[in-house]
């Protein structure tokens, strides 16, 4: 059973490399474990993830680049799984043929992680609290169990394994997929020779913790999430999903970036609606409502929890200290962060690589300088272009 | 009538004034106005809200000091109800006798505003939506009209003038008090030679207006909120007023002063409770929602999202522009900013002091320097008690 799985897999990913034209096509794969148990120690039955890759893997399996995705994110990191798709994946910027992470050169992996936020999505792969227990033949609910980056980290070495490879070329993530990175440079420090964090945190620490807890809040308060029974009933928590997402949207924004924002949409503070009822909203803040009502479209409530629990419960190498996850890094090391970033702020970076740094490790740092607070990892990566380019040369 | 209220009033700041011993004594008085018609043209009958003084009102009344209270604060700035009380007003530390501003010189007069987060509390006398309208017999519920900084400032005033005063010797307030402290400089220049403001902005922005909104949406979701009319039920909405006063709390406070309180708690990212189920959380958040469960205790929900509302329809003089509203300020100014606030960071402070300076005004900018946040305008107002003492003497 093991080995068709196997077997698919390197079709599917064999399918992939040869789909390359002009423009960057991929397509999304299924990686089945049949039997996985959680850094927690509890067992769960046939997990399936997606994944994608871009470029092609060479005959020894060194060129592997895995990047791993944010909180909101997929596996889709770059392409289009059609000429038609009205845009790419998320780092598309960065990932390609020519580009900081030449497609030419390298085999480019991503996969969705457990509990992703879109389960519902026709392009994510996921196994989560809104995934059928085969055991009850009824949607896990809360009775699935809490996993951690170290989990999303070990369902991505088992596929890895299964195309046949043993080490990577390099690791790259942004936030989440940061905690990612880090974890894997930790704690698989023989197949990671290079990391890259991308706005991103080495650790959740107690304001982190404390931050990611708002987003939890609202889909809790929702009298239809039903403690996340609601699978199959008439009414969805979809009023606590938005008003998470919406938080989460504002949060990872900088005040430049939602001023602008404001300014575009004429936003003032006297504005006749807002002052005539108490009912009503300010331009800004509907405009906000809009955005969460559109990304709430393939997501799930129960998921988002699991994944500010996943972020809430991460520290590199999931030990009793930070100090003694970093030494186990034997990686070169890149950290990048933005300058506006108010939740995951440029100092946790920072520290982690002075920490390398100071302990003889091959580390840089660099920042992105735009508005966009902590989304410039996402948006505008490609201003740090030149640095991952030179980075990943040697 | 009115002529009545004022007389009572008046022996309510005599007796106030006469209750000093050496430690500053103060007690709870009631302001009445018949009528109130808001800055959004709506009428309030039977308006009532509470104030308290300290000090003694000369005879030329021109020692007046109004100082204008936080979000969730009240008009309990200093002093204590009984010598036998566990705590003080929350500026006690510069405010009494021979403090900063000095009660044995100044009449300091603070009052409740309208819609004030806790109607329940026996120290607090307010208007708002949890008020029983004469007209119906019924709380107002979200019946109740919108009212805005320049409201609040309003009643102050009708206040101020029933007790003979036509002029402050300075106004001083944080945060959202800072907001009533700007607009009274900019709508009331005549009355205000002095202006000091905490923690503050003299504008919501659209990030601000965006934040703020993160305060009211755990209410809305609340099943027991009812669209407001929960007032008499059985069920009342304390778990979003709960989660609503933790994200403030939360959002009011620096990494630097939540990694202490986290190392108080002994958190750690892996804590064993939040790693076996999901429904459990970390040290840090417990912490947290106990702090709001505390808080919440005299708070009302729909106050919560008026005080909102409020604070996101100000920009100084309630105008168009910013400009317009600083461009009526004749006061010398004192901007003191708190460099850990993330809520109402520096820069929004800074630019208003710098705006008033550069057109030719008297205006100084200090900064708090402790890890607390904006609460350091609250907390540790006394680092920059010298330069509040020195802005009062001439």
């Amino acid at each position: 059973m093991k080995k068709l799985i196997s077997v698919i897999l390197f079709l599917c990913s064999v399918s992939t490399a040869n789909g390359y034209a002009d423009e960057l096509l991929t397509q999304k794969c299924t990686f089945t474990l049949p039997e996985f148990t959680t850094f927690g120690g509890k067992s769960i039955s046939d997990v399936k993830v997606g994944w994608e890759s871009y470029g092609t893997l060479n005959k020894d399996k060194s060129n592997v680049i895995l990047v791993t995705h944010f909180f909101s994110g997929t596996s889709h990191a770059a392409g289009k799984y059609r000429t038609t798709d009205s845009s790419s994946g998320y780092w598309d910027s960065i990932i390609g043929p020519e580009k900081a992470i030449d497609t030419d050169k390298f085999f480019v992996v991503s996969v969705d992680t457990l509990v992703n936020l879109h389960p519902y999505s026709p392009n994510v792969i996921t196994t989560g609290p809104a995934t059928i227990n085969p055991k009850t033949g009824k949607p896990y609910g809360l009775s699935f169990p809490v996993v951690t980056i170290r989990d999303f980290v070990n369902v991505q070495k088992a596929l890895l394994e299964s195309l046949g490879i043993k080490k990577l070329y390099a690791v790259i993530g942004a936030s989440m997929g940061s905690m990612q990175a880090a974890e894997w440079a930790s704690v698989y420090p023989d197949w990671v020779p290079r990391m890259i964090s991308v706005i991103g945190t080495t650790q959740s620490n107690a304001w982190t913790t404390a931050a990611l807890e708002s987003w939890a809040i609202p889909i809790r308060l929702d009298p239809n999430w039903h403690k996340g029974n609601y699978y199959g009933l008439e009414k969805q928590p979809v009023d606590g999903l938005k008003a998470s997402l919406m938080l989460i949207s504002m949060q990872a924004r900088h005040p430049k970036g939602v001023i602008a924002m404001g300014d575009k949409l004429g936003y003032q503070p006297v504005e006749p609606e807002p002052l005539e009822h108490i009912t009503q909203s300010h331009s800004i803040v509907n405009e906000f409502a809009e955005m969460a009502a559109k990304r709430a479209t393939y997501a799930d409530a129960n998921h988002l929890l699991y994944l500010v629990r996943a972020s809430q419960l991460f520290i590199t190498g999931h030990g009793d200290s930070l100090e003694s996850g970093l030494q186990k890094i034997q990686a070169k090391t890149l950290f990048i962060s933005a300058q506006t970033d108010l939740l995951l702020y440029p100092a946790l970076a920072e520290s982690a690589h002075s920490y390398l740094r100071d302990k003889g490790h091959n580390s840089a740092y660099k920042e992105l300088t735009g508005p966009l607070g902590h989304l410039e990892g996402v948006l505008d990566i490609q201003e740090q272009a030149a640095a991952i380019e030179a980075f990943l040369a040697d």
